[in-house]
């Protein structure tokens, strides 16, 4: 198999990214692609649910992943190998988020008219990526039992720009405190429209609903033209 | 009990980060007092690994925090209720760090000679925070387990900028892949001098170490002055 494309993001020179943003999606209904900006802190299973997602829905849908990391192509070797699919790595250079322009760099890789689904796997961090519209259909985040169920108090616009949260790592609930339904009301506190989504990736347990919800979206995006 | 005071701090107007921090550094020096950097991801564990810290070394040394946080007072509030000390929480304004400059206005509403080591508790973050010296004496950070031992590939300058690597959740090392050898590896390619400490903040496992350490530190830069 050949080597993963690693690509090295540049620093944006547009000043406007939601203008930006807003053409690099109207763009992509044009063309017919559905792209997912999926953000998360570290190491909460970006790349896991990722590779159970894909599994699901691939064969239904034409899908390629772009990982964002400041280094290393760790995740676009796994994502590849786990499903076969299309990946690049871009390398955002110590950046901690990825902008509208940026994001297009990393889509001006991948062929024109050869996938429904793009899935961009952003920098984990629960800051910056929330700032920054990458141009994205859905925004959708991760948040894994492990970090705890305070987090939408104390990074309260990463939740209010997320479509979709993601609850993972629920096979370890009983190791932790953390409180599903306390969690859910602090996420309805940032953004009462978001859906939540308890799975494990590890085992598979809930993917099923968050694969059927993405391919319920692509599907609607493409038929909406 | 008072209100925990919150204090929102304003975006730094000096040009020479690392000017103001070795200027802060010289400061605290001829004052006696030594502070810490705690830096780690979203959810790690620093709040619950600083109150077990402090209750193990509060009678001994003066001890102060101060938890940067985007939003919410919880864990000012929440150090102050289960260590009794001093803890005052700044507020970023969706920030994603603390320079030196910003370190400085916290450290403006602690009373001067009345603390030998300050905790500045960093924004979840593990990117942005260490790209910024603070003027601290020493930067610290927490890996805990559910994140991963990949980390040091993925976040190369935190775990660079690091003297003391805290491996926290050490409890479930059972649930997750995760390699405590090959961790240290992964922090040793980024920093060869780094000091590893496992702990269980929740159970108080391996946290004597690290207080050990601690105290040592502010002993030795309070006696050389």
């Amino acid at each position: 198999m050949d080597e993963v494309k690693i690509i090295e993001i540049k620093k944006s020179i547009f000043a406007d990214n939601g203008q930006d943003a807003d053409a690099l999606r109207a763009e992509l209904k044009r063309k017919g692609v559905y792209l997912l900006n999926l953000m998360s802190s570290p190491g909460s299973g970006k790349t896991t649910t990722l590779i159970q997602v894909i599994n699901r829905i691939k064969d239904r849908i034409r899908v390629a992943v772009m990982e964002a990391d400041i280094d290393s192509d760790v995740d676009a070797v796994k994502i590849r190998e786990a499903t076969g699919i299309d990946s690049i790595q871009l390398h955002t250079g110590g950046m901690c988020h990825l902008d509208a322009e940026m994001t297009r760099q990393g889509l001006d890789n991948l062929p024109d008219g050869k996938y429904d689904l793009v899935v961009l796997e952003n920098v984990g961090n629960l800051v910056c990526p929330a700032e920054f519209d990458t141009g994205a259909v859905r925004n959708a985040m991760i948040l894994s039992v492990p970090e705890g169920d305070d987090k939408p108090l104390k990074y309260p616009l990463m939740f209010s720009v997320c479509d979709v949260v993601v609850v993972n790592k629920i096979d370890v609930l009983p190791y932790f405190d953390f409180n599903l339904e306390k969690c859910a009301e602090y996420v309805r506190m940032r953004n009462p429209k978001a859906l939540l989504i308890p799975i494990c990736a590890k085992t598979g347990e809930g993917v099923d609903a968050l694969a059927d919800w993405l391919l319920a979206e692509v599907k609607s995006w493409k038929e909406n033209k």
